[in-house]
């Protein structure tokens, strides 16, 4: 895959009935901090951005992290979008719009 | 349905080619902002917040400007968050990640 | 809107701890079942066919299911593919690959 | 991660104007066909059932492929569906809605 950036949006949803699903969303978005990837933390999802390969592993670490800790089950919607020859920011998308 | 607030994602993405798909989403999140619905646009989807009439309301009439203006097709990702017994809003959601 | 079909896709993802999520979600296939629309149950989503209004009608029904009968909170994913001069159906997306 | 069957559903949007956006689906699906990996075909997306890393296999060669072919550009929508302690398969989900 090319070195460009994309734009990733991920959403988690905990199948679990042992601690309130935001509890483990807290701790999801706690490991996107700590991964230094651009991000940006919504209400239905978390915006990433990045190249290609950075992008997949925040996804990746972000299951393995809810693997290792116990989830009993999540559903990760991932949104993936990807131009072949150049980048895509968040920014190209919304800055129209949130700029005064 | 209840009158508290619920809280949505409304993603369109155009099947077209005849132009960018931008410019069609564009001139859907002007109908959002005319609508009057509380509304913040992100790089994927635009969150819509209300009650859940006023919200779909507004989806509707998305689908149907969309319609009239000749798209030629799109597919409308919603997500609706609806709790029974109280409000949904972004701020519960977002607020401890964005305040500075 | 116009009177042709359209596809829509609906997944519900119940954010509860009393019962097991799928209760909640045989609950709301049986509703589907008896609004007579065309529908296919798939692993992660129920997919309708059948009039925009139609489509509109059974989703809100489940919505409104789902509150009446206390479902604390819940998810509905819905993705609305619609063509704004002919039918949308399942099948012209599927045949090639189901057909024996 | 483990080695328990997963469950992930994958939608390709094309965002183009060369070609119908279906052309660029048939193309994806033939490359999930010739993965191996058990799949339905869906009229919004494709159900893959695997181990989690067959399945993200899947999924990367399916990025890698619209990015090689030249795709201009796409909206990959994923849902991983994982369990902790067990198998996710698709039958748990849907046999008794399908069988006769």
């Amino acid at each position: 895959m090319h070195h460009y950036l994309v734009n990733a949006s991920l959403q988690i949803v905990p199948v679990v009935r042992d601690r309130h699903p935001y509890e483990w969303v807290d701790e999801v978005i706690a490991i996107i901090q700590s991964s230094g990837i651009k991000y940006e933390v919504g209400p239905f999802a978390t915006v990433l951005e990045g190249q290609y390969d950075e992008v997949l592993k925040v996804i990746m670490a972000v299951n393995e992290f809810l693997y290792q800790r116990g989830c009993a089950e999540w559903i990760s919607n991932i949104q993936l979008q990807i131009r072949s020859d150049g980048d895509i920011t968040g920014e190209e998308k919304t800055a129209k719009f949130t700029q005064p």
